[in-house]
């Protein structure tokens, strides 16, 4: 019943407020055998730590992850890897003001009226550090991935509020997602939307935009029919991520303007003797099902809820009040959020290959239906 | 494993092909005592059924429902309500063609991939015609959330290409929407979108859109922390019909370009000493957890795969070869789209409810929480 | 949360009632492309129906299935597989003396504590009849289990009160046990037995007693540890079984009786280079996960509750008063039990067994760990 | 897939090996609100802990519990509660001879099958010490019972070899389980069962038995139909535990030897209007349901596996190899199983109560349906 666990086959359960203990992830189901590079799952952390250059949250944390379980001799034993993080820096007191105010769009008020006693320093469940236990259960799942195929997986900023950035999916590498400061490997829009992030901080205000992401190399066949098409749960592990709004498959809703001729991608013969396709407009599903093509998917993330000026609420007393944060926030979440849409993306398609694997058996078909093309998931 | 089960509390199980015996729903976890109305179930199945107007494929089926189990005396037993509907019309030659050939867009090639086995007939497990079992199940949850709580769930064709609607989701009314013969509420816009899936028609072509929906009147406090999110649950609900490829919540993509202070959404106090916002650009939902205002979705449905021309694609083989279908298809999805966004919208509340009162025990509080407010979820 | 559900990679959702339109299973996460032998399957219905004996109830049903979805040409799609069964001699009068008073120890009482409303006619979904669905769905479950590897499940009538047969559980086989009017395949101790449940009959009383399986050629490796042991599903399996009330695996009860010196099965050199025991009080199950010896298993069933005599009881204001039950029902439920044994061990098996395939992702390591050798399991 | 996660509404999901990091549980879906004594944790946690006597395992360990999330302010806050045990005791070396060779009956053999590779020191994630995680949970779900109504769980060793004890489960007291070195609450039993085990040490050898439970104060109205009865779960959980090979309810085997007449348990007019059983064979649960009468349980356990004799086996190639203990064993498990057994069958009761409260709403109907009498489970 409870929200906590990702996934059937490759199941992670993650715990853990922004103050209290510490927090982590149970990943249970995770193939045996594996030699786990336990570096890349802290340079995963790394990445998504806030405090690391100026654009960002000033909270420091080491964010060491600790492996309690599940390895033996550096190889997975297939039984649960516990993953541990420890709060290391957990001040309450810059959010004493809101212990019985609702900040505008946060989750204090939803929290309360839910389960009626809330964590409120530092938004407890609700707060954007939860992510790091996925974006460690993401380094594993990638690796499982890798060890199953010749999967890559890359995502980047693609949208500060109006500032677009011109990236081709097929081909964009992750080295040049981060060369840049705001993880955005188009240079021109980088430094447009750098300029932007810095403009608003020195407003005290905050931006949205869209993250995009790839996987390429993936077989055709992942992904189950009806309810848990490949698209719903790649769309449910997007929206799970604190402030996502919105999400696209493929040419989504720009999709939308096109007739079913301009739109339908043509199927052609692949590489190797296998079958590809002409555009990529599916987003590499079709049916609920990966195509083998690249997949592709955008993320719109609303802009960041705390603005450092007096804002109107009420208490929980439904009395009017103002609200005014101190403390430390992102002006724009995108930067840290690249790799976090990474680890749900890992985690959505190494859970669909193990479901797969469990009912038809076969190894994954990569040579029959191995496929290439230029993608054109816009 | 296997994807045919949608939710926890109130499971819905689906089968079915579009060419066979027949589909239905299996309902697990409905509470009991509840005096289902069927005509209702008939009513909605209804809505959905193709070949009721100018506008939609020419297949006549009955689809009446036949209800199996879970019943006595009217009431829900508490037990599984099995929901019956028989393929009355199902001559697969139309299909014969594409036995061998990939239908560009669409799920031929996929499960061919997956399964290594597949119904060629009509689309199989694919075909739009399973939604029919979602519809079936959606109007059993719409009867259980009325007797949870005065919710309503409307949605409507929001925007056919480029033609957008001007609908205010916080007033508009199902009789509206049912009133048009594109199910949208807007008449000018109505009429627009009439004229041009005319005109698509007329170039054998398609179109696809945009269809929005409401959930007035849902107490704030349902959904998961993390990965359950209302967010995540309800994308993948929509995420999970035929020909979806976006999904909003609230301002979505459009709320990107907004800054955080023009973007939040500030608390007032509601009516019956509740708490409300006053706007709604969360769409009702904040930190995963619907805070009482109008719930808002928008889903985008691509254009209809099947087009009247003659394309480009490959065999089974890989080989390129031409395909041009036969039979019967609509050229615009959305209005039929629509019973079915209702319905997983309701699937989806459904569920988070029955967890919610697992979880906490208490009765919905709607009277503490109850909210009002102009909703503005563009 | 509802338990109408069984297994997780093999999922099969039950539904019906003993009086109402019909019952069936819905089989979800089936490998594609098996050859189903539907003859089978209604064999397997037709050894649990009632009606076919003096021994068992008379009531008389055809129980035809008939399959709705999954498959095409024959062959599983890997789609749901949805099994329908009709009721067809179903008069409720005979229940109607029960619909206000609670017979003893059957489950009229905790259905109306646990839903408030009752289907009282034939015990509804807590009658006997609901097993016929399950009946069918492990007729499916073997089918695939022997395209998996060379598995037979046989399962047994073992006693009948005091009443013990004597049976080698490495070498019973399947047409001695349907041999038997009571299907136990020692000679002796069925015909006791039958003249004992005659015997019972007359009188108008009921008796229990044990049924044992074995499932031969399974491979060591199924079952996961801790809560999903083996042992554990197994054992949820047979005691989701109406009437079941105790399970034991391998040496059980008795087993406790020995010291470890004398309870623990020696490893020894299996044939084909495997790893064997040689003895089976383990019931090939060690640490929760086969260990590719014979899986056995005894399951205690309580003597059938409807006795042809003036009962005291209550009715439901819990005034006292008295009930006599009319009808059809069989003084012992063992015989048709085994089937029912034989479909629950089936749907264990291959469950474990498509879970196992996801994660580690080998073919069976049949060869690798087959084995063999004289079991033991009293 | 993965088996490491117990309950549906109330989720436990464990982690550890008895060599590593340490070892744990996540509990998700625990109602809010709760003021958790932890001390009850801690003493639970002790109550299973080897080295606290003569009759148990030497190995010492302080088994300190951390709670890492889901309290503030001492009160569960509804997202998850990590539990976390160090191990701080951890010597491999005593293992090592067993690294290539299978210990009879352990589970060295079945998870080097399954997975291919193991945590060979000291059982890996098979070692008795994974359950202290799940006592740790249990102690949490005994509070929340405790919260929902005046639940009572006790469990005893009732059986050591053949040396059983006389107990009366409508009335025995923890204090009195307590009060005995091995968890016997028949003081001439419990002398006989202790001569027993101090015999069967001297000799290198080990003893089984069966351990008894009782849970009084549990609501009509608790499992649900079909394949999650209460006796399923009840006994999944039973089996889930190292070393069980049996579970009866209510009257079991023994039931099995008396006719229907003779088992049936005759409802009678209960205290405060409620309805009562004047006999307890069914153990508190008719048709899967709870009927407000105790639920009785019984477990066998195998004896210990490790006996401190030279034993006939084979390595890893298949060779016959003799292997001979070293290091901390129990001669007999029973005593340390009783906090297991009453961890697992609060925890099968907590999720059962959630379920219901989820579909059906109602505050658990204890006064209607309270009851009380004389239980007889024999």
């Amino acid at each position: 019943m409870a929200g906590n666990t990702w996934g059937q086959a490759f199941r992670v359960t993650t715990f853990g407020e922004s103050h209290g203990g510490g927090l982590g992830a149970v990943i249970d189901g995770c193939p045996p055998g594996l030699a786990l590079d336990l570096e890349r799952i802290q340079a995963a952390l790394d990445r998504r730590r806030p405090g690391t250059g100026k654009l960002v949250s000033a909270r420091r944390e080491a964010d060491r992850v600790e492996v309690l379980s599940g390895l033996a001799e550096g190889r997975t034993l297939g039984t649960p890897i516990a993953l541990v993080l420890r709060n290391e820096d957990a001040d309450p007191s810059a959010y004493a003001p809101f212990r019985d105010r609702y900040r505008p769009s946060h989750a204090d008020f939803t929290y309360d009226a839910k389960y009626g006693h809330r964590a409120w320093a530092g938004g407890g469940r609700a707060s954007a550090r939860e992510t790091a236990a996925r974006v460690a259960a993401g380094a594993v799942a990638l690796q499982v991935l890798e060890s199953l195929g010749p999967v890559e997986v890359v995502a980047w900023v693609d949208r500060v509020q109006e500032l677009a950035a011109s990236v081709d999916p097929t081909t964009v590498a992750a080295s040049a997602v981060e060369g840049s400061p705001v993880r955005c490997p188009d240079p021109e829009a980088s430094a447009a939307m750098e300029a932007r992030i810095r403009e608003v901080r020195a407003a005290g205000d905050t931006v949205g935009g869209v993250v995009r992401a790839v996987a390429r190399g993936v077989p055709a066949g992942l992904g189950e029919p009806v309810f848990d098409k490949l698209e719903a749960t790649i769309g449910a592990a997007m929206l799970s991520i604190p402030a996502a709004k919105g999400v696209e498959i493929g040419s989504g809703f720009a999709g939308t303007l096109l007739t079913g001729r301009a739109h339908n991608d043509p199927f052609v013969p692949g590489p190797n003797g296998g079958i590809a396709s002409a555009t990529n407009r599916s987003g590499g599903i079709q049916g609920g099902i990966s195509n083998g093509m690249p997949i592709e998917v955008a993320v719109a993330f609303k802009p960041v809820a705390t603005v450092f000026h007096e804002q109107d609420t009420v208490d929980h007393h439904g009395q009017p009040v103002t609200v005014r944060p101190r403390g430390r926030h992102d002006p724009c979440v995108l930067p840290r959020a690249v790799p976090i849409v990474e680890a749900m993306l890992a985690l959505a398609l190494v859970d669909a290959w193990l479901r797969w694997r469990g009912q038809v058996g076969a190894p994954p078909p990569v040579p029959l239906h191995a496929v290439a093309g230029g993608g054109d998931g816009k």
